[in-house]
C-alpha cells in the first residue's frame, strides 16, 4: 500500500468565489440598515455592526497581502473617519477590487507556507484567509441578529 | 502560454480538521449556557440557540454520508424529544465520531460533482459541505449575541 494523494478539494480560484460570494452578502447586511440606527444599535454591549465590518475591511486586503508578499500591513484606508453608510459602502467596493487583483498574485506555495500573520499570529497563508472569511461569517450573523431585533429582514443567508 | 493547473488550497483532511475545529468552539458554546436559559433564551424573536444546533445536527452527518454515497437522508436521531443540555451534548458528540467515520470514504470525484442535496439544493459536493459549514458559523455567531445579552463571556471564537 502507497499513501494516496490528499484529495484536492478547493482550489484557490473557488476560495475567492467563495469569498467574494459571502463578502457579496455582506454588503447586503450593511444595506439593509437604517442609517440612523447603523451606527448606534447594538445587543448585549456589543460593538455597532460597522465596527465588525472596519474589522473585516482591517483583514481581507492585509491578509491576501500579507499572503501574496510576506510583508504585513495595516489596512491603508481611513476607518476612523468614517461616519455614513455610503463611506462604509465605497470602502467595501474598494476592498473587493483589490482582493480581486491581489488574489491572482499568491504564489501557490504561500498557500501552505507558516508565516506570523501581522507580526502576531502564527499560521499557515490558507488558515490565516479562513480565518478571515469565518470571521466575517461569524460576525455577520451578530448583524442578522441586530436586525432582526430592529424587525428588520435580513437578506437570505444562502443568497451570494 | 498554457493554463496553469488551479492551485490547491484545501485537502479533503484539512477541510474535516477545520470543519471539527468549528464543531468543537460550537460544543463549548452549548455548554457556555446556563441549563436554564439554554432552551428558552432568545433575542429579537429568533429561535433558541438548541433549535440551531439541532440544524446543524440535521446538515451535518446526512450531508457528509449524501456527499459520500449520493443518497441524501434525513438525521436518523430523535432531536424532538431532546430537553437537557447533556441530551444535546450527547448527539453532538456522536455527530463528532459519524462525521470522523464517514469522512474518509468521501470518493474525491464526490467533492467537485453536482448533486441535488436532500433531493432540493443543486450543488457540487464541496460547495454542500461548505454550507453546511458556514451555517454553523453563522448561527453560533448568533449564540455569542445571546450569551453576551446574558452577560455571559462566549468562548473566545480563535479557539478550536
Amino acid at each position: 500500500m502507497t499513501p494516496t494523494q490528499p484529495h484536492t478539494v478547493v482550489s484557490s480560484q473557488s476560495l475567492l468565489d467563495h469569498w467574494q460570494g459571502h463578502r457579496r452578502l455582506t454588503r447586503r447586511v450593511i444595506e439593509a440598515f437604517p442609517e440612523d440606527q447603523l451606527f448606534s444599535f447594538t445587543v448585549g454591549s456589543m460593538r455597532p455592526f460597522p465596527e465588525m465590518v472596519k474589522e473585516f475591511l482591517k483583514m481581507t486586503e492585509p491578509i491576501a497581502h500579507g499572503v501574496a508578499t510576506g510583508k504585513w500591513k495595516e489596512f491603508g484606508g481611513d476607518l476612523e473617519s468614517v461616519r455614513t453608510k455610503a463611506e462604509l459602502l465605497r470602502l467595501w467596493d474598494e476592498a473587493t477590487e483589490k482582493l480581486n487583483a491581489i488574489w491572482p498574485t499568491i504564489p501557490e506555495h504561500r498557500f501552505a507556507q507558516v508565516d506570523k500573520a501581522f507580526g502576531q499570529w502564527v499560521n499557515s497563508g490558507i488558515n490565516t484567509i479562513l480565518y478571515g472569511i469565518d470571521n466575517e461569517i461569524h460576525h455577520r450573523g451578530q448583524g442578522y441578529v441586530y436586525l432582526r431585533a430592529l424587525k428588520i429582514e435580513p437578506p437570505p443567508f444562502w443568497e451570494r
